[in-house]
């Protein structure tokens, strides 16, 4: 081997070893998807590219980069798109054959190609897909993780052409570790989602003896999630705040059979007593040792809170309310509101709205009333869609 | 650089990647420990070694390799054991310092050195620890994540010598590696924790109103998870029941009020709806998505049947009984005999003993009283410390 061409090689793995190295401390388990794909573009001098990975047996759309335009706004409306494996898409006939694939121009592709590329990116953003290197993850049994799409080759004098017949040993090699880097993500994500639906259904508990199905926690804590998206807090609050809602009633456990159970409305004395599960629930989940326990201990102790001081157990007012017990107040409320139960029909979606807006800076706080007017449509999807099951909850929340 | 050294380089380097590769790919968490040990070791031509890492403030013997002596046999016994971060030992010392150290003879040291190195492993073995490279592994910003100590230099002759002055930058690429993977082991590890802690606190939910204080959630999955590793299961299935016994009880939500808190003795009819508290666990579990719930829901539902058939609620025998089932039955029995209620003393150990002695292939499965007799010392230590808290469980299962 002459010189340069060692001394090239040898900067080849050093840049290698950095991407080892930014992928084993991506902080975000999803940032090593990001990683992967940046790398395998400076890699390839890609001006643009996608990375799926394979979930559930489809294809998960799951990073998106574009030097050319500011994709950050419409990230949020690509990320988790599903795509089938079958050869209809080219992601797809990519995962079916295992095979790298080299298209030059992606508008103009060979006869008896089975798949179609979607113009829709690029009529929606007047960007132009020409060149696209499309590489199979796999791992070393064979088993397709992902598939990387590699955009518009830019040359050296920065032209869009095709790319080279021959990708090279340090995309091979970057191909190699980013097949291992996925199935490691699908590996943590598999164990993370067993892990918080041990937790859901162990939530459903404290509502077994009301008759609930367990979709009132999943609901919770699905427009919980989307309502501190919606906030802005950042990944791992939005994270807790997903983990930590589905536990809001856990207390219920501890309210007598008698007074959980009663047909009737309840007396007084006996309101006061169901108003205990805030403080049982902070009881069971106990001394906070991480922040997970104390997230899920804020939310059961303070979903009951009003912004204006009327909530209990505290009358906490403002902003002394957990920024959780406030999201998930307004959650849980409107899951009341809108759901069936056996001593009220679910109220039409107009008064659920209504109810909401004239509780703002009342009940609930104004910010997150104004987060749930941004995406109330996305928060209502799964109310919409089937009718909600019956449940016999007591409305002491709205 | 001369041809020479570029390829020489060029090796070191794709050797490093592998280390990349076998680093991302390791299927055990604690597996990258010993991968990091391994590559270390045959970096720096090592003949043992051991790695520590930095847990709650003290430093945890996490690997344990030596090319001399067979240290499987020893391992069990090494691993867990923890040192204070302070100048008192070798490792504390490099960790407290933030630097390498390198020792020509363990047994001589300079005069003026803090520490002394224990010779306790040798005078076990027979082994003599003479070199030894301490190397500390410290993350980008300085935050010191654990200690390798390489031990014996075996030069190309075979002899045992120092280590050279020069670590050489293969090492101090492995060693950014080792430091940036030991930190993501231990992120993993704390979110982990904080999952596993989290549905501890709400299985004891389902004990909440006969006033448990959780300690005997915390004692059964102990018991079980030592049960299942001396039974031989593997450290997946070993973590399956670690997570899964401590929700055995949680279909207790499921008994009324009048049965759960009756406090004199149930009749025939109560007690066939104590008994139900098996089949509401596994409901609450639900259709098994994972084989997390899968495991929780096959305790729940087996661990209170009998090897003999004369359990409930399916009268299952033998093997019929998932093995899961079968080793938290008889860690909850053991846990019920030993612990004082309001309506029986704790019973002395050796009452125990012998009713699990005489329950062997009639309560019990033969082999699970095996597995724990052979470790029941170490079963019992929580419950020799200190008196077990009072506790108000029938004793169903006895």
């Amino acid at each position: 081997m002459p010189v340069e061409a060692a001394q090239e090689e040898s900067v080849l793995l050093r840049s290698l070893l950095e991407v080892g190295m930014s992928l084993a401390s991506a902080a975000d388990r999803r940032e090593v998807l990001d990683v992967v794909l940046r790398e395998a573009r400076r890699l390839s001098r890609a001006e643009a590219g996608s990375l799926y990975v394979v979930q559930d047996g489809r294809l998960r759309f799951m990073a998106v980069q574009n030097d050319r335009l500011d994709v950050s706004a419409i990230q949020g409306a690509l990320l988790g798109h599903e795509v089938a494996i079958s050869s209809a898409s080219l992601a797809g006939f990519v995962c079916v054959t295992r095979k790298a694939l080299n298209i030059a121009d992606a508008y103009h592709l060979p006869v008896g190609t089975p798949f179609r590329v979607s113009r829709s990116f690029d009529a929606a953003t007047g960007y132009r897909t020409k060149s696209v290197l499309a590489l199979p993850l796999t791992c070393p049994d064979g088993e397709p993780v992902g598939i990387l799409e590699l955009i518009n080759h830019v040359a050296s004098d920065g032209r869009v052409g095709s790319f080279g017949q021959d990708t090279g040993e340090g995309l091979t090699m970057l191909v190699s570790m980013a097949a291992v880097t996925v199935h490691n993500y699908l590996l943590q994500e598999q164990l993370r989602k067993a892990h918080l639906e041990t937790v859901m259904r162990l939530s459903v508990a404290g509502e077994f003896r009301d008759d609930d199905t367990g979709e009132h926690v999943r609901r919770i804590s699905r427009s919980s999630t989307l309502l501190a998206r919606e906030l802005g807090l950042d990944s791992a609050q939005v994270e807790l705040i997903e983990w930590a809602s589905p536990m809001h009633d856990i207390g219920k456990i501890g309210v007598p059979d008698s007074i959980l159970l009663k047909p009737g409305p309840l007396t007084e004395a006996e309101r006061r007593i169901m108003e205990t599960h805030t403080m049982i629930g902070a009881d069971i989940l106990g001394e906070p040792q991480n922040d997970l326990i104390a997230t899920a201990r804020d939310v059961a102790l303070s979903h009951h809170e009003k912004w204006n001081g009327g909530g209990y157990p505290h009358r906490l007012a403002g902003e002394s309310i957990p920024l959780s017990g406030r999201i998930v107040g307004l959650a849980d409320v409107i899951d009341a509101l809108i759901s069936k139960r056996c001593y009220k029909a679910a109220f039409p979606v107009e008064r659920v709205l209504a109810i909401v807006a004239s509780g703002r800076g009342e009940h609930f706080d104004p910010a997150v009333v104004e987060a749930f007017f941004g995406i109330r449509d996305e928060i209502l999807e799964p109310y919409t869609q089937t009718p909600p099951p019956e449940e016999h909850l007591a409305l002491e929340s709205a």
